[in-house]
């Protein structure tokens, strides 16, 4: 029986999704707003968020689940002259990319206050990274924030309890109840959270492949497709990149690793592949928020700061800023430094073999991954603590001629050796082959525009 | 990442079923036992629950579900000369053939362990129905179910909450959460409590109709022949009727109205189409657990029971067993008796008169029962209180010729008077046309057999 009053009861709400009925926007409010108050049960969270994922929502839908979610929290003002803008990726092996484009787009006269993860991947989140880095505090509050892009221009910071609480409810529970790959759950979740920093401009990468949420590049349009229109719906400029995620990004997997060779990208002397993919995405945020400015100048902008030592300068003012004590964050950041003078190294480090002869055609970096999620660089419970030390060093290149016998990677594990299942594991990562097989492929595969996100 | 041991999680369990997979009986098992000992989250059963709503389950599937709830807490044992039988409806208007039903059986040598529930219906389950009698106590210990199947031979409990444990939890979670309406659910539910019963035979009245959970002949079969495999092969020979539920079973709809009729049945004296209903359920029952006797001997058996007073005499001796005072017992079931000398009547009867000349070709039980629900005759949540005294007597029948400004329904009720809007619903239930338009449609459609429940 319905109620007297005009309110959708929370059952009527779930029969309606279930049944693969749209959802007004006043409906999607009666449901954050029940998530955020506790009025709206846990098994009914679970049975609505599986109804979501079986239905799907239409674009309508998805908007406003992404504004009632936005709206469930403090939002973040920023004085009118600030270009605010940030970048979010739907997470890859080896993606170090934050720390080194959040200070080269400080360095273009940005503020860029990217308010980071930890997530469940194999090894840690942009924020599991930094704190490699003794005394490095990602927990700032609004104003301190505020402070250090007036000071700075650039931070990377911890979720805060005031902002976007509904998603804090819904994430948890999404991953509980298998429900997390989602196009609606995962657009309203990332956009959600970015229409409450008040951003002038955001890019997206989207990744797609072996290691990625997507396997093929169809799946992972669409999810650009929807984060784009969205944000753009909710006012922020938004566009999304494309990109291959099969290889790790760069050389290094882990925490502290990575740190090293995000400090050498900033250094001017990162790999190819790394610098790269920066320069692209700052280079469509530059475009996107500037009139006068095009993919390529922007490009071109930031490859500059990243040669020219300027986004180095704000990374380390940032470290400082963040807590780091100078002395360490000016050795970091010298020329010529021990990086491990600063940051933990592992007990061990095992240099595992190239087996044949030939050319190297492929690294999967899912598997690489998965063993160093067993050796402690990653977690599978939210809260756990993961070890930064741990990671891998890959020191072959795709497509480089190899050796048998020649060393191809090095593990930094505490454990006093690697398993012979761990090492099979890792050696499977490794595909070589005859030379001729090798086709190099772009990391960025499509743009999608803010304008028109339908086309590519 | 999965985890050392063999045993999957719960996300991956739903994940499974998520993706259409069919759960081993060691899946099932693990979420039944999580359901219980409380390892699996409320957010996860919704799920779940949601997943197998939206993807079924296969017959091997509903069975090994069946197994793990019937398993999850006490089943009943009896001894072993005793015929055990029950009968199941899925609720209809006017539903009070347990009442009878139960007596005649017992009168014909079975043992009826009837447990029944109050469900969330437009008007009260058996037990509200008895509990117009004052004193008659639908809580019975297994100990006391025992002596009165005993000494009486039938009785009609409330569920105890040492059976099925597991149902209880689950129930209340599919009612919250969209999810009553799934086959393998509904199977489970129904069928987990009456192989924990202990039974010998078993007949379901499966409605369809307008008033039913499942409006066409179709849906009910199907639910009629998963409910009818799963009891077979859990051990109890199990067969269905399809019966239509579209007018209400008998003239009264109600609590103490229905149990009016249901005594003037069992003194031979009730409307045939609920003589006739009993009659088969009953017959079907005989003829499943004993070898020597067939549908038809059956029926006449029970017929004789309820024309001879051996019935009458079950029922009077149940409910003084059950509480009920000798001298209360023996008046409700005296030849002539005011039933409303022992039963509260309500403050108020409105008649409401037949607004056209014609014939009676419907009366629409699902119209009558939202009025009645509306004035207190049923319950929306657990636990609500419900008013025994408010129901419907219905003066006319399907078929019959009337005039214009008869009386057609006697309306019980304790607000002072009906709204408008309550006499409109009442008077749209009543449908008067030209007497060569009516057909009368037999209430029972099919019946599924035990031995091969996809022929009918």
């Amino acid at each position: 029986m319905s109620s007297n009053d005009n309110t959708i009861s929370f059952p009527e709400l779930i029969k309606l999704k279930r049944d693969d009925g749209q959802l007004s926007p006043a409906e999607i409010r009666t449901f954050v707003q029940g998530v955020i108050s506790g009025a709206i049960q846990d098994t009914q969270i679970g049975a609505m968020l599986m109804a979501i994922w079986q239905k799907n929502m239409t674009d309508e839908e998805t908007l406003a689940l992404t504004r009632e979610m936005m709206n469930s929290g403090d939002k973040l003002e920023w004085p009118e002259e600030w270009l605010v803008v940030d970048k979010h990726s739907t997470g890859g092996v080896g993606d170090k990319i934050s720390l080194p484009l959040t200070p080269a787009l400080a360095a273009c006269g940005c503020k860029v206050p990217m308010i980071s993860g930890r997530g469940l991947a194999h090894t840690g989140g942009t924020l599991d990274k930094l704190e490699s880095i003794p005394g490095f505090n990602v927990n700032q509050s609004v104003q301190q924030v505020k402070q250090i892009l007036q000071d700075v221009g650039c931070c990377i910071v911890g979720q805060t309890e005031s902002l976007v609480p509904a998603d804090r409810v819904l994430y948890t529970i999404r991953d509980a109840t298998s429900t997390v790959d989602s196009l609606p759950l995962i657009t309203s979740s990332i956009i959600s959270k970015k229409g409450a920093e008040g951003l002038s401009a955001l890019v997206l990468d989207v990744k797609f492949g072996r290691a990625a949420l997507y396997k093929d590049l169809d799946s992972a349009r669409n999810l650009a497709q929807s984060l784009v229109k969205a944000g753009n719906r909710l006012g922020v400029k938004t566009g999304a990149v494309l990109s291959r995620m099969d290889a790790p990004i760069g050389q290094s997997v882990g925490n502290a690793v990575e740190v090293c060779e995000a400090l050498e990208c900033l250094k001017g002397r990162g790999p190819d592949d790394l610098t790269e993919l920066v320069t692209i995405l700052g280079g469509h945020l530059l475009s996107m928020c500037r009139h006068s400015c095009t993919l390529e100048s922007g490009k071109k902008e930031i490859a500059q700061k990243l040669k020219n030592g300027e986004a180095l300068q704000k990374f380390q003012a940032m470290l400082v800023a963040q807590g780091v004590s100078a002395d360490v964050a000016r050795s970091l950041c010298s020329d010529e430094t021990d990086y491990f003078q600063h940051m933990r190294r592992a007990a061990h480090q095992t240099e595992l073999k190239v087996q044949d002869d030939g050319a190297v055609l492929d690294i999967d970096g899912l598997a690489l991954a998965e063993v160093l999620h067993k050796l402690g660089a990653g977690r599978t419970k939210s809260g756990e603590k993961i070890d930064h030390s741990v990671g891998a060093e890959i020191l072959v290149k795709l497509g480089q001629r190899v050796q048998k016998g020649e060393s191809w990677i090095r593990i930094h594990h505490n454990c006093p050796d690697l398993s012979s299942h761990q090492r099979s594991g890792l050696q499977k990562a490794l595909v070589i082959g005859s030379h001729n097989k090798y086709k190099a492929l772009p990391r960025v595969a499509e743009f999608i525009h803010p304008n028109n996100p339908n086309m590519f």
